[in-house]
């Protein structure tokens, strides 16, 4: 689907369903998904007028150069933007507008321009939606960055040893990601070992990783702009049988929730049945966080996969499942695919099982 | 100047200059700097409570770990976090409270929260002038994030090669800043090559580099979260005596408007000195955009550099001097470093001088 086609199913939703006659778009993600134009500052999509973007000067001859779609509207350094798109607005005759998120202070501003001449609200969930469920297109770029990541995590299992400081393994992952073409990493890289691995978002600093310590390795590569995360725990030596047997708790609550991902299942039960397994093993308290959550342009979209989540999954979905055990002041195990849901139920973008031990 | 005591000068700034009796930071970067604990949701300040930070169940056992200085409180599952913020805002019998910064939609719902309860303000600039003067913790910082940058494009100058692609060598830059300690990049390492040097923001790409390409180089490394900016033009092969000439041009109006960095100076002046060179060159149509911007915990953050710039510097602002010219079709030079002001004028932290040329 191409720019053209995704703003063609934003305009049948926010014109034909929610009854508007104009959606402003300024989220960052939402705009690369719609435009694919760097640099752009907003999306006007008027029901009666030409799609148009707004540009700053340092970008404008870029804008010109890729956005062949779109009516270019320089904003001149002495211009508002929230005032040039709400004179045009008012030019395009749009009587009821709706923004997909914006900060108190601009909603004030843009609010002050259309009183007495427009309808003005937030409709935050319409883009949301559309980027939830991954066209083809987009689904070839996420292959990629799942592959990107995957060669990374081989990497990490064979740089791996004590001693090394944890932001010295963070260097040859992402280096091995970065060579075979990834564009950056889809989230700041973690390589938390020992004490650090028990906190979720243990994060990656100079510590020295010691023989015996757990070690979270959680990241993901990019293609163009499209993200993948995946995580795996490794013992930095040879695994006690505690370490054994709580990776083998996770890693059979990662495989059953995996089993239940398919169109049609509730988000919340794929949560319930990797919760299940930890819970039955006498865990459940020490996995503090939702088992998964959406992935695209952004590392944390639509849907969410937690015991609350009201979705319902479905084909083009592209989700993460990953189960964790965090017991502080001893340490954590996560395992993390990213999973893209088809007709006949999922497969895993990211993958490869690499053991648990150093031997 | 420590957590506790930046909290203490915005204290001061929002209770005793600004009539405020609570004020509620949502802003992620404005968390770093105000409590340095990770995965905080949100601070509440009270005037006559305790410091209060918000911490969802996937990051309570880090935070008590991390944050002693402050009141922990957890957001669970089924709460909402702005009500529980605005629930507490009364108990601490806060009549005039004011935000950072908020969406629409969260701000709409603490709104409501408050009516008939409390008066409620955005005071974006609180914070923002807090930050745009860096303490002697920060700026040690930022001198290491420049150091390990000043690193990474002595390895893009020793790497580069006609034939190489874009990404192979951002992949050299970012390694070499990562084996060093940073601790990833500061925002989209920038190797754009041709035509696409053209563009202030050409990004990097899987183009495959020509001899006499120009080249700009636009990266940065981060030291626990401050971040540091830095770019360098070089040609791949022989420089053309048109490449020199812009060159010298761009180079000096670097040095101009460095020279002209102090205390007291207004930002707008700074930049009509490298700016000034620029058009008497005959090329001021063709340098799109402002001189430069404050770094820190943001690569753009307080003060401006530009032509419409309302600021004064003052010791302690680490700003950029990044002026360029961009021939549409033809390609782009760009010269920057991060510059710290210091008491009798100016420091550049980003440093050398690596020449145009391959040669």
């Amino acid at each position: 689907m191409s720019d053209v086609k995704r703003i063609a199913a934003l305009r049948q939703m926010a014109f034909d369903q929610a009854q508007l006659d104009g959606f402003v778009v300024f989220n960052s993600s939402n705009l690369i998904y719609l435009t694919g134009v760097p640099g752009t500052a907003s999306l006007l999509i008027p029901r009666n007028a030409e799609n148009t973007i707004y540009v700053y000067g340092v970008n404008y001859e870029q804008a010109k150069a890729e956005g062949k779609d779109f009516t270019i509207e320089l904003v001149k350094r002495d211009e508002n933007l929230i005032e040039k798109i709400a004179e045009q607005a008012k030019e395009f005759k749009i009587g009821n507008l709706a923004v997909d998120a914006l900060g108190v202070v601009s909603w004030r501003s843009l609010a002050k321009q259309a009183r007495g001449r427009m309808k003005l609200e937030v409709k935050g969930d319409l883009v949301s939606l559309l980027r939830a469920v991954k066209d083809e297109a987009e689904i070839e770029l996420m292959r990629k960055a799942a592959d990107f990541t995957s060669e990374g995590m081989k990497t990490a299992y064979e740089v791996l040893s004590p001693r090394m400081k944890e932001f010295e393994v963070a260097a040859e992952i992402e280096y091995a990601m970065r060579k075979r073409g990834s564009n950056g990493t889809a989230f700041e890289t973690a390589v938390s070992s020992g004490p650090s691995s028990a906190f979720p978002h243990g994060g990656c600093s100079d510590r020295v990783i010691r023989q015996g310590d757990l070690v979270v390795f959680d990241f993901g590569a990019v293609c163009k702009s499209y993200r993948s995360d995946m995580t795996r725990t490794l013992v930095a030596g040879k695994p006690s049988e505690k370490q054994k047997k709580l990776h083998a708790i996770v890693n059979d609550a990662q495989e059953e929730a995996f089993k239940t991902i398919k169109p049609k299942v509730k988000a919340r039960d794929v949560d319930a049945a990797g919760r299940r397994l930890i819970k039955a093993a006498g865990y459940g308290d020490y996995f503090v966080h939702g088992l998964g959550h959406g992935v695209g342009l952004e590392v944390h979209e639509s849907p969410t996969l937690n015991p609350s989540s009201k979705e319902k999954l479905v084909v083009g979905n592209v989700v993460t499942d990953e189960p964790g055990i965090y017991l502080p002041g001893y340490g954590g195990i996560r395992i993390e695919d990213t999973v893209l849901v088809v007709r006949d139920g999922a497969e895993r973008l990211t993958k490869g099982s690499f053991g648990l031990g150093l031997e």
